[in-house]
């Protein structure tokens, strides 16, 4: 039964569900992370990441690998360094690779494009702390993984060095919500419903355009983009924002690859801990991290 | 320039346009396979697969690997053991496979269902000679690829034993011809335009419902399927096909492995002895069969 595990995360999910409250709501992510732990040879060192807090994992042998920059999920409104940390700290195992992880500004105290401001500022202070960008792995879940496209475009705009790769794992790539599985998988979706995505989205725009390919980039031009690799479940109703954004991604001559995870909800990495395609996926992108930002 | 190797065999298709005469298009393709060769250490052995002119190739070492059934391309209406012998060959070699390619019965002499009734059979050979099904990896390029799903689909009907998985290289899934790229790549695709592919359609389907499961799979139900790897170049009219049927796949609930390879064009893996992308996407191919076939 493949599926066991993540039914047994469905059924905690579903006798704990979302607060309305927003601090609550934060607080409640925050404590997945801090409940999983950390592995004792993970090192945690806190740092200000040009401004933004921040902080490094560090495993064993990873000084010399690449560097995963990564963009936690949550909405733009909730989701911290705490709530992700054991993921970051896994994913970076897989890779062979430090991490960095940014604590960027969250709406609706800072809507856009503060998170993007943050997040390039941490992309920056990677490379004037020598880091080759080629060996950058820009990372980012949900909201994360539609930021980390985002930091991508505001680079090549702006002339800057690209990432050696991209690697998003249910990302939320269109603010305008058009995707034909919000409602095809309503019913087996346990997180993420149009109605959240919209009050979501509601907060981080506050009146800006939800097509913007700063915070849609389903509707950028993709081109010149670093390989990317698109993680999905076959249970979100976020699954189209990745289908679509291969194909568009793709379609600009961007080197894609998705991989949709057969009964897997959204973000379903958090709960790798527990559930074993949860490390799977994780060890696939590590595999993906080596082999396109080692050089 | 990792574009410049695919660009001169451009050079050279543009310079010799495909024949509208059918018998001088099946001699031209099965000169591209004849021109290239085999390396010394592949064995050839004719077999008859239950009725199909078929054969198998060998490298060493593979005998005990998994086994590629593999279905080439052409359109239904071209194509041969010969034109896709060193493209087989290779594929095998990275799976650590054995491969046995069929010579299923082509239209416009034989039009649909007689090829899938060949790889049917074809497949059911395998079985009675004993190989487990789930060391089986059903394969197939172009028209191929919809052909080997079009096998999977008739053997989850009948309740015969799935393959282990699914290799798809730049198939054809949709006969109908409603995907977009059919047009957004219509300049870029040097091989396939929406005429010829309609061409085609009319002498296989003869009269049958473009939209029919067991010819265009995109319409069909894939839920059950095996794991599936889904390769497609950027420059091709038919990355919609690809596109489309990792998101109707993924929503299914299928383990679904979409790669999109920027600049490569329509059954690129063909001129692999002189495109370094054709390499490496055998070789990925490769490591897909050896991770998901190998039980």
């Amino acid at each position: 039964m493949p599926a066991s595990d993540i039914d047994q995360i469905r059924a905690r999910l579903a006798a704990h569900p979302r607060p309305a409250d927003l601090a609550a709501r934060r607080a409640r992510v925050d404590a997945l992370g801090a409940g999983y732990g950390l592995p004792p040879d993970v090192t945690v060192e806190p740092v200000d990441a040009g401004g933004v807090p921040a902080e490094w994992t560090r495993i064993p042998g990873s000084e010399d690998g690449p560097v995963i920059l990564f963009l936690h999920g949550g909405g733009y409104v909730s989701g911290s360094l705490a709530s992700h940390r054991h993921t970051v700290a896994q994913a970076g195992r897989e890779a062979g690779a430090r991490t960095l992880a940014l604590a960027y500004r969250l709406a609706p105290e800072h809507p856009a494009p503060a998170a993007l401001a943050d997040a390039l500022a941490g992309y920056r202070f990677l490379l004037e702390t020598g880091v080759a960008p080629r060996r950058i792995a820009l990372s980012g879940e949900s909201a994360g993984g539609g930021l980390a496209l985002a930091v991508a475009l505001s680079l090549r705009e702006a002339g800057l060095p690209l990432p050696g790769c991209l690697w998003l794992s249910s990302p939320w790539t269109d603010l305008a919500l058009t995707g034909a599985s919000l409602e095809t998988k309503a019913g087996a979706d346990p997180l993420i419903s149009r109605a959240y995505l919209a009050e979501l989205a509601g907060l981080y725009l506050a009146g800006a355009d939800p097509r913007g390919p700063l915070v849609s980039p389903l509707y950028a031009n993709l081109a010149g983009l670093p390989p990317m690799l698109i993680q999905v479940g076959s249970a979100e109703t976020l699954l189209d924002d990745s289908v679509r954004l291969a194909g568009v991604a793709g379609a600009a001559d961007v080197s894609v690859r998705l991989e949709v995870w057969p009964h897997m909800i959204h973000a379903w990495h958090l709960f790798f801990p527990e559930v074993e395609d949860g490390r799977r996926s994780l060890a696939s992108a590590g595999r993906f991290v080596r082999a396109e930002c080692a050089g």
